[in-house]
This record gives C-alpha cells, sequence and structure tokens, in this order.
C-alpha cells in the first residue's frame, strides 16, 4: 500500500509472516474517483442537516468526558438499539440480548474469537460475503465453503449435509445475502439450525446487515429457544452511516456475556456511542431513505429485466445482473462510461448498489448502450 | 454481565465456546463511583474548551459524509500522527511508517494476528501490561511469562535466554511499563532485538503507551536500520482522550503493509478520524498538561518515599507503591477512605495514577492515614 513492492514479490515478503497470510492480499474494494459509484452498498443518502447538528451536539458533550474511557458495556447504546429492534421487528428484546462493536467485521470477529478459533472451522454458503472467510482466517479458524443452488439460494439438503460432515463450530447464513441479494427464509434457517445443533451443538450467524431492505420481516423472532442463534446487524446500510463504523448482533444473553470473554476493553469510543445514540433518535426520518431505496431497488431489478439482463431476486439495497461472458470487462466498460459498480468475482454477474434515481438512471443509460453494443 | 450466572458456573457455560475461554473472566478494572478515582491512568484533565468546540466541527463536517465509508487508510491522520512523532522524538517519519486502529489494543491484536497466531508465541516480562497476554490468547498466539529482576527491571541475560529457548513470534518490550512505571534503557532493547533476530526473526514490539511521560527519550530512533522493530503509542494518555480509542504504531512500511493482510477493512471510523485529527491540532496545548503530570508524578513518588512506603521508580503518569503484607487489603482500605487506586495483583503493590493535585492530595492524606494505623 505504501512501499513499492521489491521486484520479486510482497514488500512483506521478508517479515516472519504466519504462514496462512503468504501470498495474500488485503481486502477492498477499488477506491476509484468516479462520477456515480455504486460499488460498496452505500445509502446515497447523507445524513439529514438536523442530525447532522445533533450529532455535533451529541459528540461536544461526550468529548468534554474524553479523558475518561468509555462506558466499557455501551449500556445506553445497546439499550436503543434493542429498542429499536423491538419497534422495528415486533420481537421484544432489551439491552442484555444486544451487544455493539465497531462495524459488524468486529462483532464477526469476536464471535469466531468466541465459538471458532484454531482447531475448528466455520461454514459459509457461497458467494456470499466474503469477510466471513477472510476473517474466519484472521482468527485462525478453518474455513469450508458450502454449495448453493444455481439460483443462488441456499441449497438446504445440501447444505445440511456439509454440516453434519464438517461439524463447524460456527454456520454462517447471509440474509438478504451479498452479493447475490435475495433473502433466506425462516424455514430454512430453522432447519439449518436444527442440522447444526444435531452435529454439534453449533453458533449460528445470520448475518442481516441488509434487513431493512428485505420485503420479508427480519429473522430476529428466531433466537426465541434458540440458545445458539445469532442475528448480526449494522448502521451502515439503513442508518445511512457506512462511516460510523457501528455494528451490532442480538441473541440470548449468554451469547453477549460470552463475547465479553474476547472483547477488547473499552472496544467502543465514547465518540462513537454519542454518534450512534444520535442516529437512533432519528430512526423514523432515515427509515423513510430506506423506502426510497427500496423502490429505487425494484426499479433497478424491473429496469434490468427489461433490458434482457438476468437479475437475481433482490432484498437488498443492490442488485445482481448478469450473465456475462466476461464480467471484468463488463465492468470495465460500464466503469468508461462514468458508473462504478462490483465485480465480486462471481463468475458473469455483477453487483450494483441502489442509488439516488438519478445515479440510477445514469446506470440505467450505461448498460442500456452496453447491451446495444453487444446487440450490435 | 447481565444474565445471572446458573447455580453451577458461569452464564456461558452451556455455550459450545473455545475451549481455551473455559474458566476465564473478561478483563477490566472495577467501575466503582468513588470521589477520586486514579486507578485506570486516565488524564484527569478534561480536554480544553477550545479542542471540545473543534471537535464538534471536525465531526460536524465528518458527518455530512458519514453515509459513505471512512478513508480505508486513514492516510491524513496517519500523516499528522508522523507530524507529532517527527516533531517529539526529533526522529523523521511519514504517513508510510505509521499505522493506526481502534485503541492500542487493537494495534497489538493486529500485529498478533499478523506475526503471531495459532503455532506460534509471544513473550512479555512480567509483571506487564496484562492485555499483552489476553491479546495473545483471544489471538490463538501461544504466551510465555518472561522473567523480570526484583527491582521489577528487565532482568536482560535471562530475558535473551528464554528468547533463545522459545524462539517467539513477537516479543513485548513496555516502556514505561506498566503497571511497575520503569522505562526500559535503549541499551537493552537493542540486546533483546539481536536476541530476537538470532532466535527468529522474531518481531519486537515496544509498547510505549506511555512515553511521553518518561524521563528518557521515546526509543523512536531505534526502528531505524530495525526492519522487525515496532513502536507502539496511543492516545489515551498523553492527549487526554482515553475516550476516543485512538492507538497507533511506527515502524518500517513493510510492517505498516503485513497489518493490511489482517486488519478490518474501514475499521476506523470517520468520527474517530475526525476527533483525532482534531486532538493533534491542540497538541501543545495537551503537552503542557503532561509537563504538569510529570510533576505531579514525580510529587506522588517523593510524597510516598517520605511517608515510608517502597516506590518503583516511574516515569509513567502512575506509580507502584507497597509493600504491604496484604495488597488487597490495602486497597480496600484506600478506598473506604474515598480513593480507588489499582490492584493489579502484584503481590505487594498497588498502583495509582497522577491526578489532579487536589486528587493527588487526597491520596496522600490517605496513604498517610493507612500508615499510621498500620504503625499504630
Amino acid at each position: 500500500m505504501t512501499t513499492p513492492a521489491p521486484a520479486n514479490g510482497n514488500p512483506w515478503d521478508e517479515l516472519p509472516l504466519r504462514d496462512e497470510l503468504r501470498g495474500q492480499s488485503p481486502y477492498g474494494a477499488p477506491q476509484l474517483d468516479v462520477p456515480v459509484r455504486l460499488n460498496t452498498n452505500e445509502n446515497p443518502y447523507p445524513l439529514p442537516e438536523a442530525l447532522v447538528e445533533r450529532i455535533a451536539e451529541r459528540v461536544r458533550e461526550a468529548a468534554r468526558d474524553l479523558n475518561r474511557y468509555p462506558d466499557r458495556d455501551a449500556v445506553q447504546l445497546r439499550t436503543e438499539l434493542a429498542r429499536y429492534l423491538t419497534r422495528t421487528t415486533g420481537h421484544e428484546v432489551g439491552a442484555a440480548h444486544v451487544w455493539a462493536a465497531n462495524g459488524s467485521n468486529e462483532v464477526l470477529q469476536q464471535l469466531l474469537q468466541t465459538f471458532g478459533g484454531p482447531g475448528r472451522t466455520a461454514i459459509g454458503f457461497e458467494p456470499s460475503y466474503s469477510m466471513h472467510a477472510l476473517i474466519a482466517r484472521g482468527t485462525g479458524t478453518g474455513w469450508i465453503s458450502g454449495p448453493r443452488n444455481e439460483d443462488f439460494t441456499i441449497d438446504v439438503a445440501a447444505a445440511r449435509k456439509s454440516i453434519a460432515e464438517h461439524r463447524p463450530g460456527v454456520v454462517f447464513i447471509t440474509s438478504p445475502n451479498n452479493p447475490t441479494g435475495t433473502a433466506v427464509d425462516a424455514a430454512a434457517v430453522v432447519e439449518l439450525y436444527d442440522a447444526a445443533q444435531a452435529a454439534g451443538p453449533s453458533m449460528v450467524v445470520v448475518d442481516e446487515a441488509y434487513g431493512e431492505f428485505s420485503h420479508s420481516p427480519s429473522l430476529l423472532p428466531l433466537i426465541e429457544g434458540r440458545r445458539h442463534l445469532v442475528l448480526s446487524r449494522t448502521m451502515s446500510k439503513a442508518f445511512g452511516a457506512a462511516g460510523l463504523r457501528l455494528g451490532y448482533f442480538a441473541a440470548d444473553p449468554a451469547v453477549v456475556d460470552a463475547v465479553q470473554l474476547v472483547r477488547l476493553p473499552y472496544h467502543l469510543s465514547s465518540v462513537t456511542q454519542a454518534t450512534a445514540l444520535a442516529a437512533l433518535e432519528h430512526t423514523d426520518t432515515l427509515l423513510g431513505y430506506v423506502d426510497r431505496l427500496k423502490s429505487e431497488r425494484d426499479r433497478l431489478v424491473a429496469g434490468l429485466r427489461e433490458l434482457g439482463y438476468d437479475v437475481t431476486d433482490s432484498d437488498a439495497n443492490f442488485v445482481q445482473f448478469g450473465r456475462f461472458a466476461d464480467s471484468h470487462t463488463a465492468w470495465r466498460r460500464i466503469l468508461d462510461r462514468g458508473v462504478l459498480v462490483r465485480d465480486n468475482g462471481v463468475p458473469g454477474w455483477l453487483r450494483v448498489s441502489a442509488g439516488t434515481p438519478q445515479e440510477n438512471d445514469a446506470f440505467l443509460d450505461a448498460v442500456r448502450e452496453l447491451k446495444k453494443e453487444h446487440d450490435a
């Protein structure tokens, strides 16, 4: 990133790295300066000015105590997150069920440090959120790439078989799935959970980062009576706060207690807690943006299908479309038209985030031209 | 933390925890509500009001882009941290030498994920900062407790022998050491570094969290020509910003590149970056508070010695004092007088953070009475 690579390798090759890291590259989407960036599933709507002011106000207040460590247990924040979950899903949870960290990545890392780690494995059904495998590697947890159907839904029978065979410590179910877009139905989650309990017992982590955008209700009520089920969420997407890095999970209180054994003490800063609390005060406005994005997402799905593209059903704020003989070339040609989408490495497919109506128009124009060229 | 423990154990005992975590407890000092809290080495001086305003201003600006991911590489922040190091140590470093994360705990965790991990070990000379061992455990790195002399200085000959014997992946040297207080001299660090290179090579991490409070200059210049030497720092203490959670390290740029393989992408939020940048604008004022704390620390050392206590030489913003036949009882009796100090589990010794002059007076009064009782 900062050092020129030696002629024969990466700059870090001469360091005493862990063997598993040799030959790897850092994760991250290319950050390119183009007019329309629809590649990282960011919410295109800036926070409303009233919320920006409220953040400044709450952070000012927090800054007056900045010489002191933050509330290590983030009790107020967890209380408000629980209230939000209860209100939006109808399933009642309290602070004792909720834990928060710096982005859902850190949430997942803490769960893998607690329930995975050396000598254990985790399974995910791929293609899915690629950080699951990377965080597994980072925590010394073996990774098993489980199967999906041709249409990217989970092949529940095959998945159950994989779970029974590998007896993983952690099972990841991403719903809605990233980068493909489709939600997993509750019955499938229960089947996989039961298979995981018979095999392990294993922890089952439902990654609902895009939950608020789904046509289906949250899977949160499934935690009731399922002590090994964890539902993870983020404020990055629905709250329009990717820059805040606030992820959280809801589960049986014993799971919250267990991650205390591995969480870094005082991991969540006072300014993060203050900013997240301010955003939670403005939930209704932010969920209004979610509604706009859901209809824009549906417009993208319809528009792409009208143009003759294959489109995976989407419950998220992004859409997977194809098929391309060479998806990287297609990505490049869309980029040439000023629109950055994501090549997630799923052969034949690309992913576009739902932007503002103007951004989505620009994207639809670009893929319309691409199609014309191709048909010409 | 939140669930009543079952009659026969911890609430998490029935979960499929990693074996290494069974029987462990979460790290963290007791958070008690007493008039004088001198137990966590916080800086007692609140940030000046001008800085509080500047933080609100910079965070307001950052909040306008909060829907976007933060700068993944935190380039501006690393540039300013490098400028600070260069200016205060006289040793020139640039952004390429510096990496930042959520507290030095996350910095150390990233280093252990990169250079430690399953099948490797790390060594520290104890008593020292207990998070080194805990983060090692959390990353699956074996922990070796290395020796110290009776006066808490590092027994260099014995330490070299341990390094040669165990060939650890990571060697921790805490200078000034926590909880004992004394800085390690550069010659000793070089000897240990050379031993680690002969044995490994291993990475040597000098944890200089309390560096700004030392009577000796920073060990930063030692990174020159020593590719496996890392110097870690924090804004928690000298910058009076424990609530901010901003740790950083300086090393050869290849080390910065290497930790990119394990860092969680976008780990450092926009609000954290904005707040840290604001604090760095006010460095001179904050270092003025450091000077006050250094003389208060020296006053505590002298005052305690005058009262007949044994005191370990201190280069930090805290002082280790003793000896007590039963340090926990002594801790309790000081607490009964309204002053919370820290029992770090070093038999016979307690640790007190340098507070404001008034807080330190209250502490000295408390230990004077304790002494009288004892002598009576």
